[in-house]
């Protein structure tokens, strides 16, 4: 556990770096403006760009399933010699469940195309040898899936209600496992108060590393009352209670961006990144310096990148470009 | 709920304002340090303070029961003509409990000396005169009998276990009452992602009021290896996926305090807070303008407090006086 938590504080340094966007020679680019998506800047895409990244919910898909012109833009990229890579925060799936739902779709990826948070984490974990045991608040078919595929063991996945009413009760009940080196936090419709227990007490020794999938607020679902509350619902109060803050897969940190570039020899001057949401796609475009595309058919909407920016307000979520959907990019190319 | 809504950011601005600590006469005040318990210090606090406020765990009682030293300080100021009052964060208990827990303990409370931030929540509805429904992410046995002294109508309390796996099962599930125009968050051992999604759905209007009890992280629990989480774990998801702050009706706002001062007319100069948590006590007082005292027999340690300031760092968090437990005052008066 000493070796993995030096490698997690190494990785993190590493994760501080903030690349500096590189600009397309044949534009003129406005750091704190976001242009809208016409022929001439799909031109320049195609000129400047070798590596497109999609985000899926929102983008290429949403709860009412595919967005309009989406894959149609995809298969045309593809067509002119574009790689295409889907990244997404969602921590409920493996690799292989989206493989099959790109095809079921019609997208067609391969597994190493995609990248998981549950993966990722997963993938972390494996990087850093730790040979110790995982506490998971997640799904046991996903992130549990991704540990098991790396041989790594893990508790917690499933129902853990509330078992008495008050202090005594808990104190006694919570029996911790002497092997747990690690928390995840990533998506559990299960959270439960002896879940949080549970986790912010396995964080009390330092030694535990501490990784969340990502830090989404709330999940895309259009025109309805219900707000489906995310990942960061699940990470947040187990960070108040412990106290710490944890080593995040998902954009916008650059971790996922670091695992595709080193298996893929990715140039991130010639990557876009095109998703719906200006605090995750948007910045994690910038932290790795790709450029950035934002589809209005998700999250962030056109006030969100209209707005002036405030005194003081860093313009790194403002997008390169932007349009109503992909298809606003498909119909130029 | 217009009404209710006005009113809210009416006390909003209220609340944002922050008191000058008045300092006494007799002390050179360095504000940046506190200062140990002496005989010294004790006799001036004699002098300059009429009304002590004092939180309850972790300064006259824990987990593990009364605190030693602390009743018999208690009565000692009590006999000296000071007033007395119990300031507790903790929104699992009406006041009406906390008399009985005072006078099995021997502190012979009356329930206008003590504020629990269950019954400062129903007050500022009462206040607010607030005529509709109020969804509770929190206890029936606290929050839901504070309401019902006020005669306001409220659902939600009590198990609310996950139904289905995903968002078509959710979206179908939840069932928003038209009625609901406040979000009450307290602590809540049965928090549960339906609920989350039900308080984040009610949110979605911006007419909803969003009230939180207190933000607290954990709870104090002595030479444990548990750690306790605190309410901030159920407010916080709630925040997070509503993208709403609460209005936050325990320490460190001073919602608590200015109850207290309309009551008993209280000067906050001729007051003391004494705590054990500089985040919420020692902040509340610096907040209302009271003087301070930490005792360490809680969660705050002598390294917080010792340690140098940080460049920038607010000095709002400093105690005026510090000691090991309340018999640290007590001893000396």
């Amino acid at each position: 556990s000493t070796s993995s938590k030096q490698w997690s504080r190494a990785h993190d340094c590493r994760s501080r770096e903030i690349f500096t966007g590189t600009h397309f020679q044949n534009f003129r680019h406005i750091t704190s403006m976001a242009q809208l998506m016409t022929r001439e800047n799909a031109e320049g895409i195609l000129q400047n760009v070798d590596n497109f990244l999609f985000d899926c919910d929102g983008v290429l898909w949403d709860g009412n399933g595919p967005i309009n012109g989406s894959l149609e833009t995809v298969l045309r990229l593809k067509e002119l010699g574009k790689r295409v890579f889907y990244v997404t925060n969602n921590s409920s799936q493996t690799r292989e469940h989206y493989v099959k739902k790109c095809a079921n779709y019609g997208y067609d990826a391969k597994k190493d195309e995609i990248l998981c948070t549950a993966w990722i984490a997963a993938e972390y974990l494996r990087a850093a040898n730790f040979k110790d045991k995982v506490y998971v608040m997640g799904k046991k078919e996903s992130i549990g899936e991704e540990l098991d595929a790396v041989g790594i063991k893990y508790t917690g996945p499933g129902p853990d209600p509330i078992v008495g009413t008050g202090y005594a009760d808990w104190l006694q009940e919570i029996k911790l496992d002497p092997e747990v080196k690690c928390v995840v936090v990533g998506f559990d419709p299960h959270i439960s108060y002896m879940k949080m227990i549970r986790a912010a007490s396995y964080l009390k020794n330092p030694d535990c590393l501490f990784l969340a999938t990502n830090k989404d607020g709330s999940l895309p679902v259009k025109d309805s009352v219900i707000r489906i509350p995310g990942t960061g619902c699940m990470v947040s109060p187990v960070s108040i209670a412990s106290g710490r803050e944890p080593i995040v897969m998902g954009k916008p940190a650059p971790n996922m961006f670091e695992v595709l570039r080193k298996v893929h020899n990715l140039d991130p001057s010639r990557c876009m990144m095109v998703g719906d949401r200006l605090d995750t796609d948007i910045q994690f475009a910038r932290n790795c310096g790709m450029h950035s595309m934002l589809v209005l058919s998700g999250i962030s909407t056109i006030d969100d990148i209209q707005r002036p920016a405030e005194i003081g307000e860093e313009t790194h979520t403002r997008p390169d470009f932007y349009a109503e959907n992909l298809a606003g990019l498909g119909i130029f190319i």
